[in-house]
Order: C-alpha cells, then structure tokens, then sequence
C-alpha cells in the first residue's frame, strides 16, 4: 500500500476526528500522514493527547504522529476535517486556496451556493460543481466538498429511490438522535440517564434544508433545491451511537408498501457500481420485522455504511411511514467524507 | 375520612394496580377496602404479596390487607380495574352486572359502541352514554366506564382545546415511551440499554381510533366519531416513567403559534371547574423553553396529572407541530380512571 | 413563620445549590433571603439564570431574587456554601470573619484542624471545637462547620452504631456512585451509557480520612482521628441520585449478624431527640430482602435524610458485611449542611 | 475448512448459545453441524426461530440449521453447552454416557468431584481429572469439561499470576456485572433504568467457591480446593456487556505495586503457547491510566478473550487492591468452552 495518497485529518482528536481515524486505518487508497489540532494537542503525540473513545486504544500506526497545529502548513494533498462548525468554514477555504482537496463533515459550507453538497449514491453529479467552485474563487487545484449532517443523510438515503420512483411532495420526521452526536464530553449525562431531551439546535432546519439541495439537481445556473417540504423534530435518548428516524410520506404518484419497499431494498448507487472500498453492498437495508431497526442489532450492518429502513407500512394521513435508522458517525459523518474522496478519485477529482 | 366510599382495585399487584393503591392512599372520597389478585396473591398480605416498585413500601393503610381472588364477590360499589387486556372485559362485565361501578384502565372495552371512553376534561358529556349500556345489557346499577391509552390521553388533552378553537383535520404523532407503559417485568434491560424499540404491539391503532372517539359525539344514536385522521408511530425508549409525543398538525381554521399556546395554556374542563380531588390547576401546562418538556423534569407537574406542551411552533408541512409530554402511570392510567369516578360522583353516577 | 433566620445560599445556581434552595422551601427555622453567584448569574433574578434541574421550576418564593456576586457583601447570618472546592475556603473564611456561621459542603476545610467536620447524628459533641476556632482565627461570631462528602456521611452513618457497640478495625469499601455527585454538567453521557467508570478523583482519599475525623473524638488537644483503616475503590454508575456502597468490616469485638441489625436498626442520635425539622425518625433503615437497598426505591425513604443498609450478613474475610445506599446530594450534600444548622441553632451557637 | 470437527450447541437459540454460534463462525477446528433445542424451536430454521440479538441477524452458514430437540440423538462427537442451570447436568451427562466430549457453561457440574473446571491459562492440568470421571462413571470416550461462572473467570485470570508470584491468603470483591449475564429476557428494564440491583441470586457464593477449585491442585487425591478465602458483593448494573470487579488482595509474600503491574502484564499460559485459536495474545491486559478499564471502551480487547486490570494500587487495609473487567459472554462464558476445547484438542483428549 505504498503508494496511497496521504491525508490529512483536521480536528483529529476530537469525536468525529477520531472515526476518521479509525476508518481509514488499512484504508486501500488513502494513509493518514498529519493529524491536525488545537492549541491544546499540537506538538503532542497522538496517542498521548488524544481522549480515545471508540475503542480501547488509537490503532498503531497513527499512534505515534505528532499532533500538528492549524497554522503549521499542511503537506498531503487531501484533507479530511472534523472541524467545529463556525470555525471550519474558514480554515478550509484557507486550505482549498492552497490546492487542498477538503472533504467536510462541518455544517459551515454545506449550503453554500458552489459547494456540492454530496452522497455519492444519491447525488454524485453533483461534483460538476466543483468547477464553478474553483472558478468563483479562483482556485486551480483545491476544492471543498461537504456532507450532510447526519439526520439528513441517513433520512436523504432512504428518501432517495423512493423519490426517483414515485416522487415525495412532504414528509414530516421525528428523530431520536443518539448521544456521540453531540461528540465529547457533549450531552451531560443528567440530561439521559432517564430522559429525553426534545430538542437539538440547529439540527431540525438542517434537515429540512439540506435535504433538498441533496434531491435537488445542478446545471448551467447552480443548484436548484428539490421541490419538497419537510417538517423535522430533532430528540436526543440515551442512545451511544444510531440516530432512529420516524418518517412519513406524502407521494406524488401512487404506491403499494411493495411497491416502496421493493425501491428501496433494490437501490444501488455509483458507491455500488464502482465498488468503491467503503460502499455498502446495499445502501438501504430493509427489515421486515416488526420491531427493527433497532441501534444496538443494527447500527453496524454493512460496516455502519447503510441506512436500515423497517417498518414500511401505509400512513393514514399521507402515503406511507417508515423508520430508517443509521450510524451516525461512520456513515453520518467521517464515512461520508471518505466514500465522497472515494468516488472523486475514481472520478479524477484527486489526481 | 369515615364516610369514604369503599373501592376495590382489580389487578392490585401490578404495576398500574400499584398506582391506583398509591394515588388512592388518603383519597378524601374514596378508601380502598378491597385488592384484587391472582391465584400467586390470593390469601396473603398486600405487603407480602405485592412486589411494590413505586416507593420503598406499599402504604401502611393498605399493606395489612388480605388479597382476595377474582372469583370471590366483590363488596365495595366502586371497582377500579388495572386488569391486563384480554382478561379484564369479561370479569369488568361480570362485576357490573352484579351492580359495580367499574373504572376501567383495560383495553378491551374502551371501543364498545356502550362504553363511554373519557377523560373529564375533554368529553364528560359521554358518560350520557351510562343509561343505554345499563339498557342495552339489563345492567340496573351498574356500569363499565374506561379511559383512554397512556398515550391517547396526553395527545387528546393536548387536541381538545386546539380542536375547539380551530378544528384538526389531520394529526401525524411520534411517541417515545417509557418503559413503565409495558408494566413490570415489561420490556427486558437489554432492549432498553443503549437502544430504542420502534414498535409497541397495538399502540399506534389505540391512539388512532381513541383519539377519534374522545373528540367525537354521543348522541340518541350513539358515538359519533370526530372526523379526523391520525398517523402514529410508537418507540420505547430508555425512560422510567413519562411518554413524549412528537404532534404535527393540519388544523381546520387558521392560527397562529401564539393563538395556539394562549388555547393550551387558557385550557380549563369540568375537573377544574368542580375543583375534582385529583383535577390538575390546568390540565395543559405549556412551556416556553427551547428544550422541553422533558420526562424527568417535567413528568411530576400538577402530581402527574397535567399534560406539558412545549415547542410550539409553526409546520412547514402542516399548521403546527409541538412536543407534548405526560406521567404514563398517572394521567395515563390510574389517575385516569380516578378522575373518571370523582367526575361521576359528583355527577350522581355513584349515588 | 416571620420570625425565621434570614439565610443566604453561596453557588446558588449549582446542582447542590439548588438542594439548598429546595430543602430550604417553606423550612420552619431558615427562610433564603440571599442567593449568590457568579459573574455569569449576579444580578439577574434567580428564577431566569438559574437552570433549575430538580423539578419543572424552582420554588416561586425564590424564584424573584435577584441573585448577588460574591463580592457583595452578605446580610444574612447564617450562610450556606454549595461553593466547589478549591474555591470555597477562601470565601467561606472571609464570610465567617465577617461574623457569619458557614455551613459548608465543600471540601475545603474539612480536614482542617479547627474546623468540625459534623454528623449530627454521629458527632455532634465536635461543634464544642468552635470556640477553638473562633480563638485561633481571631473569629467573634463567626465560624465554619462543615459536612462530609457524599459518600461518608452515608458510610458513616452505617458504621456509627457498629462503631459503638463493637468496635471497628478495618473497612473496604466499593462504591458505586450516582451522576448527580459530579454535579451539572458533570459526567458526560458516554461516559455513562452503557458503561463504568471505575474512578473519581479525590473521593477515595475522602472517604478514607473524613471517616476517620468523624468517628474520632475532640478535646482539649483537638481532633483525635478514629484508630480504624479504611480502603475505598470509587465507581461512576448510570444512576441519577443515590449513592451505593458495598462495605465489609473487621469487627473489634464479636458481633452476631443480628447484633449489627440491631444496632443499626435502633440507632437515634441527637437529631432525633431534639426532633429537628430535618432529621429522619430513623438515620439509619435496615431492610431485610434480598435485593435491598436500590437507589430508585430507597433514596427517598425519609425524604432523602436516612441511610438505608440491606444485605447484612457475616463475612468469610471479615465480620460482617452489608450495602448501604443514601441520597447523595440531599443527606450527602444540602440536607447534610441544613441539619447541622439546626443542631447548631439549637444548641445555641446561631444566637 | 472440510476437516473441522462437527460441534453441536445445546441451548442454541439462548443469550450464550447465541454467543457459542458467533464464535464458531468461521472456527478452524470446529464446526457448527447441529443446533439444539427446546420444544419450542425444535424443528424450526434456526435463522427464523432464533431471536438473534448479538448483531443484526446470526451467521448464514448456520441459519438454515434446522433446530433438534433435546430427545434427538447428537450426531456430533464434540458438545458445547449452554443449557439453563437445574436442567444441564442431566442432559449432559447422558450425551458424555454417549461417548459426547461435553463443554458446559452450566453451573450444574462445575463443583462436582470428578469434573475439571478449567481456564486453560490457570489450570490446564486439571483436565487428567477426566480420566479418573470416565473411570468413576463408567464412560468410555465421553467426558464433561467444565469453565467457571462469568464473573470468576476473569477474577482468576487475574488472581492467578499473582497466587503464583506471591500467593494470597483472602480476597474482598465487589462486581458490577452487566445485564447480559441474566440472559435475555433477564433483567426487566424497569430494574435498571436509574438503577442499581445489589444482588445476584447464587453468585456471590460461585465466585467465593469456584475460584478455590480453579486455583487448587489436582492429583491422585482428585481436587484440594486453593487456601484462600475469598468474600464477594454482586450487583447488577445497567451495562450491556462487560462485567467489572473491585478486588482487595492480602499476600502471602510482600509485593509492591510495580511487582504485580510485571507479573499481570507478563502473564502467559498454555493457550498463548500453543497459540490456540481463540487465544488472546496477552491473557491479563493491564491499563495503566487512572479511569481504566471501562465496559464500553474495554470489553472487547482481544476479541473479549482477555482481562483488562486497571487502577493497581496498594490497599490500605490489605496489600493490593485493583479493578479488573472482562466480557461476560464471550471469555466469561462461550468463548471460556471454546478455549477448553481448543486446549483439550491439541491435548489429544478430542481424538
């Protein structure tokens, strides 16, 4: 694997910051070869520095890199940023000047007007974007590419072949968002050990905007946002990882549960057909069971790349309801930049 | 306290029969004179028998009392039933004929087209439906009057005073559950740590059709169901006590967010104007704050007998989506059917 | 009650803090006529600032106080400290120079040689070390009593009558601790979803030497500490309030398992023969199932004032053996420091 | 793979012998070729009958396994049983009579005279004792090998480089063991929500036994139990998986700290020397930060098939104290069988 491209990861030590490290330890194409902190970290070890909580130790390889700061140049030609957001926006424009190609799980840029707004088996020609980025503000080589937040991903991936096949006018959505989303130290815990907290900030509108730049399409005049209104309440239960979404449809054209179900369960994306090395075999899991999905059986199909999609039935006020449930930081958030590096390398966006 | 009338409590054992015993404890009208159990209790001590999970003790009142089996003759007027569904409409019938009162929390009578279903703020004129159920079964003193689903009974509370103001057209609901609502053993600890359950068997159907007969009429011909159509889905969720519910709205006449909280807030029934024992100040409490309510906080106001409305706010899809929150154990069964019998007496019912 | 000593409350708007303010509610003997705080909360009403965490809203008597910096000075005589260690001492001295009586539940002082570490039940002969303290500090009215950390005070409540009937010589302990003694924020959520956390800093020390100030004795040469050897491990639990802790002792004299039921059971101490308004008839309850104490069920037994101990039974190491379970920020924090008050009032000290 | 032995799981469908199922998947020894069962999934696909809560469904290659009832005969030579404690003796000694080499998790067994209760890092010498079972019972190639109870099994993995290094005279411990060790249903959540349950039923008493057999030797005389006295606190925790234990040890011989850090970080057996299968590379992984080990950051070191030993410390009262955990389910139950079996193996004891 000696010839893998070299990343570097922004925000390393933090929640999201350490899934990226983790996902892209033995990574085929990509090595990670500066991890990028704060004031507090840098000059540190990363195994020393970093408050390591996926598993019980930081893997090898990484472990001994020393910390660099965010001032320090970054040397590797791709960047994947775990930043803040309202510091992120910033630091990556910086880094895109300087030829970066940056892969963004900060809120800051996702809806800006040029920065495509991706998941690759949802919208992968958005990446024509890209061009008009870089003329806009003069950059040759670097660019910036975000996803979604990781509600809107999860929901977008099981919204996705059902709006290809028959069309969504509304959907309305209740989430119950599990605790890592508010990364580390994040949520007290008086705040879940018995109780629900019925709100989340800032989370709702995201999943109400982003979802239609993700459906909508890119030409000649930008983007142009998916006709479809949505309505979400974001909660947060002492949930560690698996956001668990209540979802109701109302279709445009008419549709059997079969009908729904069989879209779902067949949808494959470019991620499929280019096999690309985190692609889940199957994007949409579907589960027939009465009682799934569940966060602890399910939150780790397909590596946590998937959307686990169960109880697909009619809905008495609109067309149909489901509950789709996925991960929200592999395939919600570090595993979302990463298959979006993935699918830009093969598509030569890297070279 | 000595003219108290006397009540027997059927299922006293369980864990929703354990909430009639604490809430009736020092009742001004009524005294519990009789529990009613199984052949596991029948013949021992209430405070040997009775595995109590509410406190550290069952009431001393009630702790000496001998449980008696369900086939032994009842003498107290005034049955309320914690009986499992399945088995309650039978024996509840079975005592009504004998001249009972009986004050059902159980299922299986809730949609008789005889049986009134009521929770006192919202449609005490149903208990008109009292003479044609003693008609219809040859029932002289008797009567069976059941109330609402846990769930159902925090949503209508919430409807009512929206729905007289400006009519709903359509409800779409999420619930997050507390584990209390499935009793005791109920819902096993490794499906609720570090997980969410989306499904509660026969949930989602109660809500749908309780809501419609609660707001509905009765009249010479009957029940007449409110036209209105709802969408639940229900998840259980690592809580103890307390069900949250995630509203959105289609309301039938415009209004605004402010219109709607001033309905909730100013919401008063006939438990309040007769100043009932058990009556809640304001059966609705509605809070301002971004975050609530919440279960730990909120689910002890008015002694578990209010619903908390929060997040009221206006619906991209709909009108107007709130979170509303309940005690489930209180307001949503026991105090329930309490409230039902302090009404009636007050009415005569009891005499 | 027009009559009642005017208290104020230091660290007002923090998690025992709040304790304060609520076990202070509608006291027969103290009436909160100050709350102070910190820059982030001085001068705004206590009602808005404060983000009340016990119950749905802060008592409305309280609610309009404006709350006031530490630097202005305080009128009230009596003065209750929720301050954090570290930051205590100083205040406190310089409050009790100013002629006031501290009753603090900080660290600080505790283990300080003129300063009366006090159980009411266990001690209460220490206050005499006031007059000490009054003449080593230069003090006239003034003076620091404080109470033991959470975990002490219910260890030690437990090990006072076995103390006194039969000598004790060695302790190990195991502690298994609530969230809400690390205060608000305190222990983040993944930190305690699913999960252990098998440390916290500085308790273990506390409860191996505050035990040994509070069972010794106090004369004309000061605090003689207690002559028994304790090892403590301290453990974070998923648990809200109450703290559990497995404890077995070496005994100095012979003891039958019911002997030390016996003691524990008939143990009453001053605050009991006074009957003060917030002692429990009984500080120590024994309870003889097999699977008792647990914290959802016991720590409110006497409104959160006792210790509960279960499971005593001989020890194949040692002597005996038993869990004992308290409310750790009522009898462990707030209700510790009021109690103490209230001995001291009556006694004479507050005049 | 063609050659692996074929294996059959008794009590298949169950929390452990779901555990067993998982980790033979792949197995290159063994082979799952027979599921067995009660009535109640006797005769059914074990992918439809089996309620599989490890991850999101069980292994294909064992899902279309038709499940066999207990009164079919086992083709397979090798046995590993899961079956419920009263029940397994019984069964397992009829299919060791059949010339079955039985691996029981059971209880049932464990102490009896003639029956090896083995960890193959502690005590592997202990399996001659199945020559003198087969003479005492009259079988001829059948034998009944037996692991400890969850919770011994990684406080002797512990004890045991220690017992060899320094000896130990008595052991204090105090478990927080996790809900999966109930089984499933187990442990009902109303119990472990804010919770703590300080009682397992028979489990102080298998740790304070158990660990003497395991610890002692084997000779001509059968078993003579170890010279220690051990004392054990159980509760009951709300955790999924991952048992943890306080432990105080008095030496015979004196040791400091780094001593027994060395010898518990140097720890090897049998299992590493042959390089068994399912041997973890270091039996005994000792952490050496302040807050470690931790269920959900530890647990599932070495594939769960290691102790993790945190907090070394000297006790106060004793010598050592320390915190060890370890996955109840799979080094504290299957995984513990499998090892034996790999040990028993290579030992030619399977030929």
């Amino acid at each position: 694997m000696g010839d893998r491209i070299e990343v570097a990861v922004l925000g390393a030590t933090g929640s999201v910051g350490q899934r990226f490290v983790q996902l892209l330890d033995g990574h085929p194409w990509f090595r990670v070869a500066e991890l990028v902190g704060s004031e507090r970290s840098a000059g540190q070890r990363y195994g020393d520095v970093c408050d390591w909580r996926i598993s019980a130790a930081p893997p090898a390889e990484v472990a001994d890199i020393r910390v660099q700061h965010y001032e320090e140049p970054v040397r590797s030609s791709v960047v994947f940023s775990a930043l803040p957001g309202g510091i992120a926006g910033q630091v990556e424009a910086s880094l895109a000047a300087q030829g970066k190609r940056v892969f963004t799980n900060a809120r800051d840029t996702r809806m800006q007007p040029d920065v495509p707004l991706m998941i690759p088996e949802v919208n992968p020609d958005h990446a024509a974007a890209i061009r008009a980025q870089r003329e806009r503000r003069g950059w040759k080589d670097g660019f910036i590419v975000a996803n979604p937040n990781c509600s809107t991903i999860h929901l977008v991936l099981a919204l996705k072949p059902i709006w290809d096949a028959f069309g969504i006018e509304q959907a309305i959505v209740t989430t119950l968002q599990a605790a890592s989303g508010a990364g580390y130290p994040g949520v007290p815990s008086m705040d879940l050990i018995d109780n629900v907290v019925p709100f989340i900030g800032g989370e709702e509108e995201k999943i109400e905007t982003e979802t239609r730049k993700l459906l909508g399409d890119y030409g000649p005049d930008g983007f142009r946002y998916a006709d479809i209104t949505l309505s979400a309440t974001c909660t947060r239960v002492p949930v560690r990882d698996g956001h668990t979404e209540a979802v109701s449809l109302k279709l445009r054209r008419a549709a059997s549960v079969d009908d729904v179900v069989e879209v779902l369960a067949n949808f494959r994306g470019r991620p499929q057909e280019l096999s690309l090395p985190s692609a889940p075999t199957r994007p949409v899991v579907v589960r027939t069971e009465a009682d799934r999905p569940q966060p602890v059986l399910d939150r780790n199909v397909e590596r946590g790349m998937a959307s686990i999609v169960g109880r697909v039935r009619a809905c008495n006020v609109f067309d149909v309801r489901f509950v789709v449930l996925g991960h929200n930081t592999i395939r919600g958030a570090a595993g979302a930049s990463i298959l979006n590096a993935e699918l830009l390398r093969v598509e030569g966006y890297l070279d």
